[in-house]
């Protein structure tokens, strides 16, 4: 028997196995930090379902782990390779199969981006709902293994809201489908939502149906001001307590907008410590954008009165706020939760801990839906740290988790479990609810070949 | 050792196990169609969730089966007795046991009921948004267990969307909590996802968190009577293409609408062949209506134009239109759903079938899901139906489904298998699809003592 990478050499087309080093590198990681850098015997790039069947089998005769890939803008190692794996490139896979206006649904290939289903779904009025603020590069196979959340989820709800049904290769490489082509469907247990969020621990997504929702032809932004975070936060519990349903609520801390101000050289920090996002949309924005203007000035806000095209032009910068900085072990993004009663508490208790360990923090928020990613940062002075820097780092981390656990949050509302928050997934959930889904691993994956180490 | 029934009595408290002749045959079935009529054990009435806990380990034991029970509203049979079992009522456990109105969170136990839940919710501008129509009677349990939907599910989702977390009563006896309190969260598989239709199979929800939505302040209601169901039926596709989202969107054939005047003394069959209902709701509900009217007439619809109040009394006599009629073997409500695109096209389908095979029907849709509610039915005269008859109104069924599926649609939308849908199960699911599930089953519950012959 000849190796792996043969095997697969032999079955697929010329260009579909790649073992260069470059793109090795470059494929063995998201955008994570990394903690057991691995390189993959190879980067595999299936065209089809039956090439993604063959590679799957030919893997699981051969005990070599599989590691599915959409972009790789993961941020907590999911896709980070593992000892003796391939990584499965979906990118290729990356045709809209269908999209029907009038049933308002899609049928997309994994690797189709989000931003490209959008596109083609507002020829017909429609969108793609879940918007991840990678939104321009991922794709809808990793938003489904990620069940990612983005901007206007508060409102459409999150990627598993949105898939109707999937196709999924399974361990073993045989094919199913799951799910209904219609909106509603209750026939059996929900497999669709037990493979949405399974990070490719369960099956390789190969096709997904989509509901598409209505783009909204109206939309309203204000942006307001804040002398505070906290106060900032307050205003994230006004526009709930008004009974107003923003498409968007994003909380962006001190730290944030002078980071946007240093890329783009815009002068958000001269206007405030923090500012709170508001989008409203649909038939009603004009109305709820007035509720909305008129509650955070009320909470001490300087609400912008301009037209919205300013406001706008903040939420293209909040989109991107996360620049091009990517994790690595001096500087971490988090994914905490917490009920929303408890933002403004929880975003006190973060700047305690930034000041008590003495690290930088950054703080950008889904607030509608509790949702906080803040970020922790060391200095470097070149390739040297301060010295306990790294400690005090993880210190912060730690209680950052822990705090939001205490608050009844989750370490992960959108980012997944990967490989990096495995350490933290014990605080979160007891041992009887992990076993159960250990026993759920080995029911669809006995060889334990289908991303191995993650999620769970 | 003595029977199930004195071993439950001796765990519980007297008046917690019953086992009264009318009691039994009263709680031996739901209100679908009875195929295999067994009269249960006992009937329990638990009012902890310790006492779900002792009841199941102690059937679990004595391999007697537990067949869970909310309001045994559904329509499938899922609540029916099987052989050998005792029925397990959660209707004692009915408190609210929070609500927040900051976090838009609501904790209850399984028995409480559909609307006393939205009543509370109201007193803080929020409501439960999944509205089965039988929201005065259905518990939240049930509504989990079944995954219900409702009238406003095409614009708030279906029950699913607004379960946050579960604990649940596991085969053993012991209880697990899923999920998590938060709008998002992405902690390992989704369990919580995985319970929520599974009707009483894989466990006994005890305790559930649900999100709540804001109450709209402001709803239009626009009813338009049509000449014929198939014009009424391309309205949906109209106010679709106008990209304009109703709250509800219920449609009414003739036969329902001769119904109506009969239970109701109204005159709606004078007013058209056909009734399609429509509300909207929000900020923008105004304008919204405004669109729908314009769509509605121009698709050749009679509008109302008078103010939404007679129209918002269509759609309560639509969430009565059920009246007090059981299913039973001489007349059979349906639950498929088709792709919206198919509406039209099924709708002439069904009336063709019911020509054929010269039986009744009547159909009511939440046509905004795609999911219809056709009922064939035959007639009586005392005991006795015309001969053949039976086996036409068994033909019509039959073709209903295979129409639908064939459509790309589904046998069931919202109702669940239950019992009596299983026979059609096989149709829509092929075996791969089906044996996963039995082994999801065999790993959550492998003596079979929950609710067997059920749903799968
Ligand atoms: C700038 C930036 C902004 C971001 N903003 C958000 C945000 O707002 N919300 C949010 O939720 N996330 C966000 N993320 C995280 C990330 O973009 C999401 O997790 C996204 O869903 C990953 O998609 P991907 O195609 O890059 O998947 P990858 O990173 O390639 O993979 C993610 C996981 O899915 C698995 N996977 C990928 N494709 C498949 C498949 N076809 N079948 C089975 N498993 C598969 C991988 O093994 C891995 O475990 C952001 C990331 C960046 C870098
Ligand atoms: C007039 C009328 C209108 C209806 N309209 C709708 C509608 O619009 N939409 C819709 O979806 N349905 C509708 N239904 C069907 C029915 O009301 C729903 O299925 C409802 O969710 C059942 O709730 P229940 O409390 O009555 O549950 P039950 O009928 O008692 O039980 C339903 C199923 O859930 C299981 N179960 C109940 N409680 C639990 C628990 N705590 N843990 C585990 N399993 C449990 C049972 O074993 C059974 O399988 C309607 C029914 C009627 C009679």
């Amino acid at each position: 028997m000849g190796s792996i990478v043969d095997e697969l050499e032999a079955i697929l087309a010329p260009g579909q196995v790649d073992t260069g080093e470059v793109p090795l590198r470059r494929y063995a990681v998201d955008q994570a930090p990394v903690i057991d850098f691995q390189l993959p015997l190879a980067v595999v790039f299936p065209e089809s379902v039956a090439d993604v069947q063959s590679v799957v089998k030919a893997c699981a005769d051969s005990g070599v782990a599989i590691v599915p890939r959409g972009a790789g803008t993961g941020v907590s190692g999911g896709a980070h390779a593992t000892a003796n794996c391939i990584i499965l490139s979906l990118e290729r896979m990356d045709r809209i199969l269908a999209l029907s206006p009038d049933d308002e649904t899609a049928v997309v290939e994994p690797g189709v981006v989000n931003a490209v289903l959008n596109e083609a779904a507002a020829e017909h009025g429609l969108m793609y709902a879940p918007d991840p603020a990678s939104f321009r590069s991922s794709t809808i196979g990793g938003n489904v293994a990620t069940n990612a959340g983005g901007l206007r989820c508060a409102k459409y709800g999150v990627t598993r809201d949105s898939v109707l049904a999937l196709d999924v290769v399974l361990a073993d490489g045989s094919l199913i489908h799951t799910g209904h082509q219609t909106f509603k469907g209750v026939a059996g247990y929900d497999l669709t939502g037990l493979f949405v969020g399974s990070e490719g621990t369960l099956g390789i997504v190969v096709g997904i149906t989509v509901r598409l929702k209505y783009l909204p032809r109206e939309v309203h932004t204000v942006a307001a001001f804040y002398p505070d975070f906290r106060l900032a936060a307050a205003g994230v519990l006004a526009v709930g307590r008004a009974r107003v349903q923003p498409a968007i609520m994003e909380l962006l801390d001190g730290g944030t907008l002078a980071q946007l101000d240093d890329i783009h050289g815009s002068d958000l920090t001269a206007r405030g410590k923090s500012l709170l996002l508001v989008q409203t949309d649909g038939f009603g924005a004009a109305a709820e954008a007035e509720v909305v203007r008129r509650v955070l000035r009320d909470g001490g806000a300087t609400v912008t009165t301009e037209a919205s095209a300013e406001a706008e032009r903040l939420v293209e910068l909040r989109r991107h706020s996360r620049g091009t900085e990517v994790d690595d072990e001096y500087r971490v993004g988090e994914d905490v939760a917490v009920p929303r009663s408890r933002l403004v508490d929880y975003v006190a208790a973060l700047e305690a801990m930034a000041a008590g360990q003495q690290v930088h923090l950054k703080v950008v928020a889904h607030a509608g839906d509790g949702n906080l990613h803040p970020t922790f940062w060391i200095d470097r002075q070149g390739p040297d740290v301060e010295p306990g820097a790294m400690d005090r780092l993880q210190v912060a981390l730690d209680e950052s988790i822990t705090a939001a656990l205490a608050m009844g949050g989750t370490i992960t509302g959108e980012h997944g479990i990967g490989q990096y928050k495995l350490r933290w997934l014990g605080q979160e959930q007891p041992e009887a609810v992990r076993e159960l889904q250990r026993r759920i691993k080995d029911l669809f994956d006995p060889a334990g070949v289908l991303n191995p180490g993650k999620a769970i």
